[in-house]
Parts: C-alpha cells; sequence; structure tokens
C-alpha cells in the first residue's frame, strides 16, 4: 500500500528516489512549517547511536547497543519519524510493538524529539503504528501510559484500564 | 538446564521418557494430593482443541483456531501445565508471553482449570514462566491484571502501576 501520493507539496520538488530512502508504506506527515518535511516509515533502518541520541534527548536511560539492536530485530513493528533531506534523514522520532501480530501487540518506546514537539507528530506516529497494526489484522493494541500522556492517547481513542485492567511489571533484578 | 531431578516421587516410578514427553527443562508441580502429578514444559506442544476447552472452562470466549496458531507460533514463550498421565496428559494451565526477549516480555492468558485452582499451580506456573525469561536475559516483564487477581501478582512481587503508569487498550473495530 502506498501512503505518500499527493500528501506533501515538496514530493514532487524532491527528485529524491524515497521508495530507495524510506522503503514502501512510508508516509509524510502534515507540517505546519513547508520548509520541513516529516516522513514516518517502517523500513528505513534505524541507527542505533541516533537512537540513542533521540532517547538522550527525552532523557531515558540508555541502554547497550547491543540489547538494543536484538530488541529492535526480534520487534513486530519499528517506526521511525524522519526530517527529510535528500542526503541524510534525521530521525526525530520512534516507537515500536511487540506481539504475536495476530491478537495482541503493545506499544513501546514512543518518542519525539522537544524540538518536534507540540505541531501533532505524535498522534501521527501512533496513527501510522495503529495503521500497520490494522493492515496485520491485529486484534488488540495495548501500551502502558505515562501520567502525562494519558490525555494523549485516550484523545485518540485509546480505552484506559478497560474491565479495570491494572498494569504491573516485575523487573529482572 | 533440568528442573525435575528429586522433585517428585512419582518420578522414580514412572518407566516413562519423560524428556520425550515434556522436553528438555519441564519441572514437577509441588502437589497436596500424591496421586495427581502436576508438570509444567516449554516444550510439550498444545493441542488447539484442549487449548479451547481449557479457555472454554475459564470462561473465555473462543477465536479462531487458525489465528490462536499463529499467535502461539509468534509468542517468545508458551508454557503448558500438564496433569501427567504416562500415556496422555492432561492441559489444566496455560500461560504465554510475547516481547522482543531482552527488553520486554508481556504475559498473556494466564489459565488454570477451575478444578486445579487453589492449589498453588498458579503461583508455580508463573514462577515457571519467570525463571524461563530470566534465564533469556529479559529485563522487565509486564502484564495487564484483572480486578480478581492484582493480590495475586503483587503477593509474587509484581509492581502495581509503578511510576503511576496506567494500561490502555486500542481494539480493531
Amino acid at each position: 500500500m502506498r501512503h505518500h501520493a499527493a500528501s506533501s507539496p515538496l514530493q514532487s520538488a524532491l527528485p529524491t528516489d524515497l521508495d530507495g530512502m524510506y522503503g514502501q508504506g512510508f508516509c509524510f506527515c502534515p507540517s505546519p512549517n513547508p520548509q520541513v518535511s516529516l516522513v514516518l516509515s517502517q523500513e528505513r533502518p534505524i541507527d542505533l547511536y541516533e537512537l540513542e541520541q533521540l532517547c538522550d534527548a527525552v532523557g531515558w536511560s540508555r541502554r547497550p547497543l547491543r540489547r538494543v539492536r536484538k530488541a529492535l530485530e526480534n520487534s513486530l513493528l519499528v517506526v521511525g519519524l524522519w526530517r527529510h533531506d535528500p542526503r541524510l534523514p534525521r530521525l526525530v522520532g520512534f516507537a515500536r510493538c511487540t506481539g504475536d501480530g495476530v491478537i495482541e501487540a503493545t506499544v513501546w518506546d514512543v518518542a519525539v524529539h522537544p524540538l518536534y514537539q507540540g505541531a501533532g507528530f505524535g498522534k501521527a506516529l501512533m496513527t501510522y503504528v495503529i495503521d500497520r497494526l490494522k493492515e496485520m489484522g491485529v486484534e488488540r493494541v495495548s501500551l502502558f501510559a505515562d501520567p502525562g500522556v494519558i490525555d494523549f492517547y485516550s484523545a485518540q481513542g485509546w480505552e484506559l484500564e478497560p474491565q479495570q485492567k491494572r498494569c504491573a511489571f516485575w523487573y529482572a533484578p
């Protein structure tokens, strides 16, 4: 499925091979600044150092890169939000899912760089994630929402604690 | 790793090839009834019809078996609790996990047949699940607890809603 047809006025001005850069099924994000093109892609490979910089920028603790690499390899879906540049796109947002791809999927590590927050890119990122999971035929998507983002998710149709479910975690010693 | 050495008085009386029946790494559950041997295994294949009967017994809604098959194939870990019988063990409990096997794992579909509840088998099942995830090196395990089982999990060291996290679900239309 192609999502990017006629979705950005920049596209026709860009001679770049966008499929080659972002893979099949990428899409442009609506952007309030016509000088800035943002692209969502599930195929463009994530550079682990760039992902680490993004995680630093949103204040997450670092993990060994070899573990992050394996976690991404074993994820059901990995999505990057890229600030488009015909030479070197920059990773400015990220999300991934684990799951069985049929009944359950769980969203982890949703991040948008602080410089790009407040412009609807987080919502576009989540819509893109859900659309990909819909295409797979996943029945139910879950996530654990931090207090500051509960309104963000409930405004997008996420049900908070259905059937009074509560989240529980066990941490490796 | 072998867990079953000398863990059941029945074992020496059973000429059965238990490894052949339950795979490597199975373990006996402590049982209040010496006539009944319960075994936990991550390798013995799950018969989908038997799993459906178990789900019926605990009151879960049915799903198409082909979807259940695919979900089990795509799971990180699938554990059966078996009432041992040298000819035909019966599935009396179940749990599975999705996840990346490194950073995150999520537990789903924990079930113990009503006839076998209240004897500590659910706790043994969860301990077995956590031990397997520990062996993989998973950092964090998560689950969504129904109201009736919150005490069950918190008594086993699960942290309820750490950092005020709340659970959210999106359901396919």
